[in-house]
């Protein structure tokens, strides 16, 4: 299976780095990047930047679609980017179609989330709304074949989820055991509802902004 | 403070990008991609290559040293890559030396945990062992300044128990928030005491056979 991953200038290198390990070593699934041209495209902080050699003309019709977030999706949604277009006309024909932490903002704009249930960074769930998806505050929500991820670190959880539904439980617990992957955050204010309200006060500040510049 | 990322072909991208995620918005921290030449820089299954503008010689003396992982890592520690004298010069001047997964391979070759407690991916806590390290199963592991964090997915939290030792307890729940790290994976195999046996010789028999082909 190819698992399309689609970049833009600015997005978040976990959203996609994350579920990108996950499938990485998968044995049936081939991982391919893809954004609206190639060469070289930079993450929100311009500090990583990522060689892709596949434009989204050249991955029409992968089997997994995988998009992941960044401050600017609310951008891309409302002008309608190419990645939009891309999901829009990839997405009858995959297996699965997923997003991560704003991502879904994108599934969003291209129509796929209407009257469905879905997630996004707890930052973004009125934006995500704004698309008629049902937000809820669960880390993972599937819909038929989309599936959708909180924020950030969250399409690790998403991936896994659908390593277990694609190949069921033993190759999840392969890929979790061969990542490691037993957490044990040394804090526990990773959702809004953990989060001190001052320190939920200042992230919502810092995302504003960020918004606001660009 | 400059946090200095040591990368090298055949790194495993979440090893190093979830600790770079955790930094990427700290206000304090400068990051900065390093390898031993310029261009794109691939990793281990190398489907995503990054853009590197450092060599070891631009970042002589970061405040804060991170080295990944990798099927490479032992062949690069057993010949004394580049990447091992880099470490080995920039140690004494650092605020925080620290390692995820096999990277802790890389600051044993470097001399930097004879005698010292030290985690690793799983996989390698005989290798780690052979460098004279006091191997422990730890998920995050600090002894002075160093600070060793197990397996790939191991990096976020070593990262995030740093900035609590930098910057303190807000800081690193806002960060926390930020990227919504309330991990919630679907199973539970992700350490080789939680994994079913025939998970863990599965994977113990990839990662063999992986490092063979090297």
């Amino acid at each position: 299976m190819q698992l399309a991953i689609g970049l833009y200038d600015g997005f978040t290198a976990l959203d996609v780095i994350g579920p990108y390990q996950v499938f990485a070593n998968h044995p049936g699934v081939d991982v391919v990047f893809c954004a609206d041209r190639t060469g070289p495209i930079h993450d929100d902080v311009d500090h990583l930047r990522v060689q892709v050699d596949a434009t989204f003309a050249d991955v029409p019709a992968p089997d997994i679609l995988l998009v992941g977030g960044g401050m600017i999706t609310r951008r891309l949604a409302e002008e309608r980017a190419p990645i939009v277009g891309w999901i829009e006309a990839a997405h009858p024909a995959t297996t699965w179609t997923t997003s991560v932490c704003t991502g879904a903002l994108l599934l969003g704009a291209a129509g796929l989330l209407d009257g469905e249930p879905a997630t996004t960074h707890w930052c973004a769930y009125d934006q995500l709304a704004g698309y008629g998806a049902a937000v809820t505050e669960q880390r993972v929500v599937r819909t038929g074949k989309i599936v959708t991820g909180a924020g950030v670190s969250a399409g690790i959880d998403m991936a896994l989820t659908l390593v277990g539904l694609m190949d069921g439980t033993d190759l999840a617990e392969a890929i979790q055991l061969g990542i490691e992957y037993d957490p044990q955050p040394p804090y526990d204010a990773g959702a809004p509802s953990k989060a001190r309200p001052e320190i939920k006060g200042l992230v919502e500040a810092v995302v504003t902004q960020a918004e606001a510049a660009i």
